[in-house]
C-alpha cells in the first residue's frame, strides 16, 4: 500500500506538487450508482482555495476539478474515480531565494535529508496545496454519508488564546473562521490581522463534529475509530495535537465525572466524544485538532542552507497568517473520508 | 490486512482476551540474526503486569512469555516470531454481575452493538490485558532500536491537575509513576491514594521521548511519522488525546515562537517534537498522551442492561485507580513498534 | 501488512516452524456469532496430517488444535481467533546431516542467502508442516461458506502422466488421492509405489471446484478473483503452475470455442472457470494446480554445503513420494480462505 | 489498500476507462534522484498501443504520456509520480449495439451483476486499454531495474498449437510477436491471419525471463515471489494460466529430474525457474502465461441482454485476433513492477 494512500475499503490516493502541472486524487472503493453533485463539490473546494477569503494568501487558484474516470452518465461505476486539478497561478519565481535554504518550521530540511532532492517551488509535495485533493475526496465522501444520515461540521474554536465560548453552529457559516461563536470570531479576526501586520502567524484549534454516525464503526485494538481519526487529522500539515471528546481535559478529571452514564433514553453525557473501546456508540463524534502558526512568516529568522552555511531568511510571497479558516474544510474532509471507510467496512457498500 | 495488526515492514499482530486461555502476539518482519535478551523482555513485562506495583490492581499474573516460533539458537530467523502469554489468575466469577449490564465508559455497549455477542469476562478483548502483547513486541523492538542508537523513555508528567515541573529522567525509574519530577511524583501518589479511597479513579498524561532517531523516518502526506504515532498512541485503550512537540500549546503561539530556527550547530529549539513535514529531523521525538480515569470504579453509576432496563452498578474487583503507572511501558512499546517499522521502511533490515 | 498474512477482510496469519515448539494461525475478521464445529475442523486436519494415509511420510503428528482466543461459549466473537498446534513428533536428530548442506529443490539455499541463518530442522518455516495452519483456517472458512451455500471439493486429477478421465466426485473420497476417477486412482497409487521404491518422487495436478459461489466476488484490475486465487495456490510450497477454467488449453483454442455463450437459462458452457473480468459469474469456480515431485528424495544428488564445497546427498527420513494426497485439503483450504475474504468484501459479514 | 493498486514498497495504482477522458497511473515509492528516460518509456508504450503493428486492431491512439507530478528537473523526487494518457480516438458510436447486451467471454455480465451499472463503451474499465497504464509504470520500473543489473525479456512462444522450438531472443525483436523462433513466428502470423479472416480469434502463450535477479527476493509462505508473480500475471485481462520454470510439465516428472542439483560453479539446471521456497535463487526467473483467444469476435454468438432476452451478437469494431503481440510488453511490465517492489522490500531504495 502506497504511503500516499489512506483507507481500506474506501481508499484515497493523492498526488501532485504545489508548482507542478497538476495535483489530483484517486478514489477507490466508492459504491456504484451514486449521482455526484459536482457543483457542491466545487463549493467545498472554494472554501479551501487560496483567495477564497479575506484572511488568507492572495494566490488565486480556481481549483476546477476535471473528472478523469469512474463516472458514467453522472453516476459512480464502482471503478476508481480520478480527479485532476491543474495548477494555474504558480509564480515559481517567488521561490528562487529559498531554493537552497531551509525555511524554519518547514519540511525543506527533512525532505532534503530523506531524498537528496526536493521540489522547492512552493514546498512541492509538502505544500498545503495537497489538501485540495483531500477536499475533493472529502466532498464526495460527505455527500455519500449524507445519504446515510451522517452530517459533518467543523469550525475554528480557538485562535491564539481566544476561545469560542459557544457552539452555535448556525453562525459558524457566517464568518470566515467558521467559528461557532460570533463574538469570539470577531476577536479572532482582529488578532489575525494584528499578527499579519507584525509579519507573524498564529495557531488555532479546529473542532469537528459528526452527527448521525451509527454505532459499530471502528475495530478493537489497532484500528480503533479514534486511532484512525487521530492519524487522519495528524496527517494534515500543521496539526500538532488531536483529542477526542474531553481529550486532554479528561486527563485532569476523575473517572466518575468522565464516564458517560446511561438511562433508558440513552447516554446522559458525551465526554467520550462518541467512541467507546474504539467503536462508535451512536453519539456525536467530537474531535479537536491543534494547528501551529503557519511557518512561512515575513519576519527574519535564522537558518542554514544546503551547504550548512548560516542564513537570515525573510519569507516573501503570499501566506496565510492563520491556517484555520482554510483548514476547516480539510478537517471535515478527513473526517468524511475516515467515516466512509469504516462505514463500508462495517455495513458494505449496498 | 487484519484490524489487529499494526505496521508494514515490521508488522505486529495481537490476539487474545482477558479471561481466555491465553493472549499472544506475532512479530512479522524482524531482521534475522538478532540475539534477543529475553530476561530484559521479561523485565519490561513486569513493569506492566498487574500486581507489579503498589498503586494498582491486585490481580497477580506472572506474564511469562513462551516463544513459539521465529527463533533459532537464540537468534531471530527472519520468520514470524510468535509469543504466548497464558492467563493464569483469571477469577472469572468476579464478573458475573456485569455479564449483561454495560459498564459506563467501557466498550461493553459498543461491542454488544457491533457483534451481538461479547466475552464479558474482564472486558474480553477490550481489556487492558491486551497491552501485555504490545509490551512483549515493544520490548523486542526496543532492543533492536538500541542497537541502532535509538533509546526510548516515557513517564507520567501529569495526574489530575498535578504536573511534573521537571524532566529529570534519572529519577523517573525511582518512582512507580516513572515521573521525572520526584516532588510531583509524591503528590501524584497521594492523589491516587485519595481517589482510590473515594472509590474513584483519575486521569493523567504520559510523555514519551525517543532519542537518537535519525532524520528521514516517515513519509509525506498520509503516512507521516507523527500521524502513525498518533494512531499508535490513540489505539491504547484509555488514551483520549495525543500531541507532538508543543502540541496544543502550539495552537496558542505565534509562528515566530514555534518555528525551530537553525544555525550551523543545528536546531536552536525543539517545538516541533522532532518531526517536520511528517519526517524525523534528527532531534528528540516528543509525544504526550492524555489518559482518562479508569472507567471501572466502585462508586455506584447509572447504566442499562442488554434489554434496555436501567441498572445501578458498582464495579467490584481489582482495578487501577490511575492507569498511568502501568501504561508508561505501553506507551514506550508503541513508540518502539512504530519507529522500528519506519526504520525498516527507510533503511532496510541490514 | 505482514508477509505471513493473507487477505483483507478475512485475514489469515500463520507462524511456526516444523521443529519448533508449535505452529499456529490467527484468523482476523471472522463474522461474530458463528458456532464452529471443531470435530469437523479436526477431520480436515486429519486429511492433511502426516501418517494420515498409506502413501505418505510416517511422521506421526496428532495435530490437535488448541483455540487460544476469539471464541466465547462456542461462538466466534468477531475478535481474532488464534489456534495453536504443538509439534510433538519432531525427531530433530534426523536432520543433523543436512544442517549445513543445501538440499536440491528445497529453500535451504535461498533462506541461507536471504537471512544468513536458517532453522534447518525439517526445513523450518518452509516445511509443508506450515500448511497445517492453513488447513485449520480453511476448515473454519469452509464451514462458514457452507452456511452461505458454497461448497468446495478438490482432488488429484493427474500423477505423472496418468490423468483422471472422469470427474466422479462421489468416488473421490473413497481413495487416498481424492481422485474423481477410481480406475485412474489405482494406476496413480501403483505409480507412486514404484517411484517410492526407486527412491524418487513424482508430481501431479490437483483440481479444485467451488460450487454455489454467487456472482460479484472479485475486483477489476489487480485484485481479480482469479489473480488472488493464483497467488493463494502458488503460495503452496510445491506448486509450479495454476490455471483457471480451460487454462493452458485455452491458449490453444479459438475465441469462438472458448467464449461461454448464454441463453435465457444461463451459460451454455464453462470454459472460463466461473470468472469473467476477474469477477465470479455464478458458475463453478474451477482451478488446477501443478505440483512438482517432492524434492526430498533418498536418491543421491549433487549439491554444495554452506562453504561452497561439493557434496553428494541422500536425504533420509520420512518423506512423501507424491505430495498430492495430503495437498488436496490444502488446496481446498486456500480456496475457502480466498473466497471468504472476497465474500466479506462484497457482501459484508452479516 | 485499493483494489486498483499493486505492490507494497513500490505501489502502482491505475485508473481510467477505455472511452472516458483519460487513463492514468500513480507510482508510489519510487527511489529519489532517478533520471527517467521518457523517450524509452514512450517506445515501450508504442509496443503495446493499438495500431502499433500489422496484426492488431486499427484503433489509433498516440498514447502520449503527460507527467503530472513526482518529477523535478527530470529526476524522481520520492513523491508519487502520476502519469496521464488521454483517450483521443474513441469512436464511442461503435459500441451502441452492445450497450445492453452481454458480450460472451467479456466482463459485461459480471460488471452489471456486481454494480448494477457499467460503462459499456469499449468495455470501460475492463478494456485492455487499462494495460497502457501498466506499461507506463513497467517501463519506468524496468529502467530502474536495468541500473541494478536486471533485464527482462518476453516473447510469444505459442499461438494455437504452434510452439516456438527455439529461444533465440535476438530474433524476438524482429517479428511482431516477439517470438524467439523466426520460423515459428511466420507460421503463427499465418495462423493469426487465417483466424482473422474466419472472424475468429486465437489464444497463445507468452514467456518472460528476468536475468540478473539477485538471490533473496520474495518472502516465505504467502508473499512468495512466484505467488506474487502469479497474481501479477493472472491480473492481466485474458490470462487463464501461469507457470513458473517447468510449471505443468513438472507435475509429470520425477523429483530426481526436477530438482536442480548444484556443484561449486552453481546450479546445474533451472527447472525451478529461478525461485526456491518463494525466494529468488540468482538464476533466471522464467514464467509463462496462457492467453485465451480475444473474446471480441465478429462471428455470431448466442447471448442475452440485460433484461434476460436471448440475442444473437456479432461484435463489430476494431479487435485483435490474437492479443499476444501487444501483450508481450504488458507481461514484461508486470514482471518489472513485481520485481522492483520485492527489490525495494529486500534491499531498500538506496
Amino acid at each position: 500500500m502506497g504511503h500516499n494512500s489512506f483507507g481500506i475499503e474506501f481508499c484515497v490516493t493523492t498526488f501532485g506538487e504545489s508548482h507542478g502541472p497538476a495535483i489530483g486524487v484517486v478514489l477507490d472503493g466508492l459504491e456504484s450508482g451514486f449521482p455526484i453533485d459536482f457543483p457542491s463539490v466545487q463549493k467545498m473546494m472554494d472554501r479551501r482555495r487560496p483567495g477564497g477569503n479575506a484572511l488568507g494568501t492572495k494566490r488565486d487558484e480556481k481549483d476546477n476539478i476535471e473528472v478523469l474516470s469512474g463516472l458514467f452518465e453522472g453516476r459512480t461505476t464502482g471503478c476508481p474515480l480520478a480527479m485532476l486539478i491543474r495548477n494555474t497561478d504558480q509564480q515559481s519565481n517567488d521561490y528562487s531565494t529559498i531554493a537552497h535554504t531551509f525555511r524554519p518550521g518547514h519540511s525543506d530540511y527533512t525532505y532534503q535529508k530523506k531524498w537528496g532532492i526536493r521540489d522547492y517551488r512552493g514546498g512541492g509535495r509538502s505544500s498545503g496545496r495537497e489538501t485540495a485533493s483531500r477536499v475533493a475526496a472529502g466532498a464526495i465522501a460527505m455527500q455519500i454519508l449524507q445519504g446515510k444520515g451522517i452530517s459533518i461540521q467543523a469550525g475554528t474554536v480557538q485562535v491564539g488564546s481566544i476561545k469560542a465560548q459557544e457552539r452555535n453552529w448556525q453562525v459558524a457559516r457566517e464568518n470566515e473562521l467558521s467559528c461557532p461563536d460570533m463574538k469570539a470570531a470577531r476577536l479572532m479576526e482582529d488578532l489575525i490581522g494584528q499578527v499579519s501586520q507584525q509579519k507573524d502567524s498564529i495557531g488555532g484549534v479546529i473542532e469537528c463534529i459528526a452527527t448521525g454516525v451509527p454505532s459499530g464503526l471502528g475495530e478493537p485494538v489497532f484500528d480503533k475509530l479514534d486511532a484512525q481519526l487521530a492519524k487522519a487529522m495528524m496527517s494534515i500539515g500543521a496539526v500538532k495535537g488531536v483529542e477526542i471528546g474531553d481529550g486532554f481535559e479528561a486527563s485532569c478529571n476523575r473517572g466518575s465525572l468522565n464516564n458517560d452514564q446511561m438511562d433508558s433514553t440513552g447516554f446522559l453525557s458525551n465526554h467520550a466524544g462518541g467512541i467507546l473501546g474504539g467503536i462508535s456508540n451512536g453519539q456525536d463524534i467530537v474531535i479537536r485538532c491543534a494547528f501551529k502558526g503557519t511557518p512561512s512568516i515575513a519576519r527574519e529568522q535564522k537558518t542554514i542552507d544546503e551547504s550548512g552555511q548560516e542564513q537570515n531568511l525573510s519569507i516573501q510571497g503570499r501566506h496565510d497568517p492563520c491556517i484555520c479558516p482554510r483548514a476547516v474544510v480539510v478537517v471535515e474532509s478527513m473526517m468524511a473520508i475516515t467515516l466512509l471507510d469504516f462505514y463500508y467496512q462495517e455495513f458494505g457498500r449496498k
